[in-house]
């Protein structure tokens, strides 16, 4: 069994990069910087049931992730989350949060429609992001 | 500065263990098999901004905690998640989720109102996580 992305991850979110062991990707939601980190494991359900190794890995790849939203963007907090009742496929939530967003103070998942962003100003984003990620894995 | 459990999180929740690094508590509410580990870092808000060290040793304890409950109550998905919107102090839950539960397939957070564990079910509660999570940690 090779790794395939969900079909519902895939048409929820944009392609960032790849990283050693998870593919980044934007959350297709203008009114949170919303991003996810999906490891090419195929069949990978549970963060808990990861061997140390791709679990370490996983850890490292938050941490630079959130650490460039943090440096990027000056959130007031950073929810980091594995849930997965709607799509099981290990999927890592790395969200900026901020005081006055759409949301706050409660999370993100199910809170009102997701607003698309404007390809232009997505793309700006994108850019950034990974800006800021190049700078936290050199 | 010394670490002190945050007020809210203390009233929320009642004591299961301390691990290593965090202490372990079970949140106040019948409707969901809800744990949270609380690091003992003065301080602490973001998982990322912890030392390696710190981050790995929490990683450990979530991973123990989320095995126990896999094995002691067999919940159809793990939700973990650091968020902190309303309670700064770094805390992470490790919630077992099953599909007839009161929130399925949304998150907990802020869904509906708290109920309250009757005393001698709490107790047996913990008393099995404790079991749980010892032959985890042997």
């Amino acid at each position: 069994m090779s790794f395939m992305l969900d079909a519902r991850l895939a048409a929820d979110s944009h392609p960032i990069g790849d990283l050693a062991l998870s593919s980044l990707r934007l959350m297709d939601d203008a009114r949170f910087p919303w991003l996810i980190l999906v490891p090419r494991i195929a069949g990978a359900r549970e963060l808990v049931d990861l061997d140390a190794g791709d679990r370490g890995a996983l850890l490292d790849e938050i941490t630079a992730v959130g650490r460039a939203l943090e440096l990027e963007l000056q959130p007031d907090k950073l929810n980091i989350a594995a849930l997965g009742n709607v799509v099981a496929q290990l999927h890592v939530h790395v969200i900026a949060r901020y005081r006055n967003d759409a949301a706050w103070p409660q999370p993100v998942w199910g809170h009102g429609t997701a607003c698309a962003y404007a390809p232009a100003a997505r793309e700006a984003l994108v850019a950034r992001l990974r800006g800021a990620l190049r700078a936290q894995l050199a």
